[in-house]
């Protein structure tokens, strides 16, 4: 058996999240879907690094899957791409050794959240980026927020109280907001994230950034360890999953 | 009544086409249900420049409409906005003299045709850009094709043979091919253009950029006078409608 690791993208407006569910149309059941037809035999399946949810987008999720086939690294690329929905796109693959996992050999991921600040939304950006529409976040206010949350911290006031793993520790290792024309991007990087985690961290710094909250009070949000606190989580259209990092 | 001329924008993608169709969502029904719901009236409608097919897309169509309401520009957009999907989006609005007629007056178009050159194509672009795929197209012969085009001539070859205008002679003031990143742009500017004509042109064009074609050709195609000397009409989905000009 080969052990293939793969890059994928998807522009996650039409499907119910990342992860299989019956009845519903989901990346995993396409990718599934496609792994099977390739290979003639149901037994096939994939294993991505984690799960986003509906509406949630990708440049770089990585996903694994064992398969007896011996194929060319690109090969791989086309044969996936021409079984798969436009919507998805396989970007790369290779063989890795039988040990990579995509999920538990993780150690960091990249994700980024996309406003547009233009006075009207662009119709083709609608699932794509968040309007601030009359709002406008001050990006400065945001940055003395962002470093409030750097480091190694229990996050569990950033997650969905719908987590269920036990340690809600975890570590920031970059968290960036640029302006780059209409656009105000939040970038972030760390070793995990927890459910909702991101989208919990956008909607707190955007608070503060519109003035609804000052940048020291998330400080405050993190020692509170309550979800309660940090408000209003940012819609999922605004996220993309942009890299998942393995090794060094 | 007050007359107003209105430029709106449109994502193509999920409508069929521009022009109202029994049973089908398009992007006409969809303007004159957000007016009349505006109204409380059922007898107001939009006139457009023109239609635009299915999967076509538009950064500047112009409708017109006739209303007793005396509104400030800004508020008609707003209003607007509200009330139509966010696929549709109203740009800006003006009162115009009565003998302003978003078609008849319309002085001139632009369109715009996207191709990408990435080796995958992008998930997020695939309703937006034809990709070329392994075919690269050369910008210098598609210049080369496209200065043939300019002026005033006979289109009968580059029109569906469904057009029922009586005079298929069209002036081109414009034909660009240019590149920009990944991207291959054609732009044509004209005083107007005959059904499926953009279309036309970009197939034509990228016949003779992949090399199927001559750029001399394209002189004897405009000769011919007929439709089947001019090959495949290019995707709906690359096509933009990006202006439309007024007066001088």
């Amino acid at each position: 058996m080969n052990r293939i690791k793969a890059t994928v993208a998807y522009d996650g407006t039409l499907f119910s999240g990342y992860q299989s569910q019956p009845g519903k149309r989901t990346v995993q059941s396409d990718i599934d879907k496609a792994l099977r037809k390739l290979h003639k035999d149901d037994s096939v399946y994939s294993v991505a690094s984690g799960r986003t949810d509906a509406g949630v987008h990708a440049w770089g999720q990585v996903i694994h899957f064992d398969t007896p086939l011996s194929l060319e690294d690109d090969r791989w690329v086309m044969a996936l791409n021409v079984l798969l929905p436009k919507d998805i796109r396989v970007i790369d693959a290779a063989v890795v050794p039988e040990e990579f996992h995509a999920r538990y050999s993780a150690t960091g991921k990249t994700y980024q959240y996309r406003w547009t600040r233009t006075a009207i939304q662009s119709p083709f950006e609608r699932n794509y980026a968040v309007h601030l529409g009359k709002w406008n976040p001050d990006a400065a206010r945001m940055r003395e927020g962002a470093a409030r949350l750097l480091g190694t911290h229990d996050f569990t006031s950033f997650c969905s109280s719908k987590t269920a793993t036990s340690s809600k520790v975890r570590t920031i290792r970059k968290l960036e907001i640029e302006e780059q024309g209409d656009q105000l991007l939040m970038t972030v990087e760390g070793d995990g994230f927890l459910y909702n985690m991101v989208r919990t961290i956008a909607g707190v710094l955007y608070a503060v950034g519109i003035g609804w909250d000052e940048p020291h009070h998330v400080t405050e949000i993190l020692e509170a360890r309550d979800r309660k606190q940090a408000g209003k989580t940012a819609p999922a259209h605004g996220l993309y999953l942009m890299n998942v990092t393995y090794g060094e």
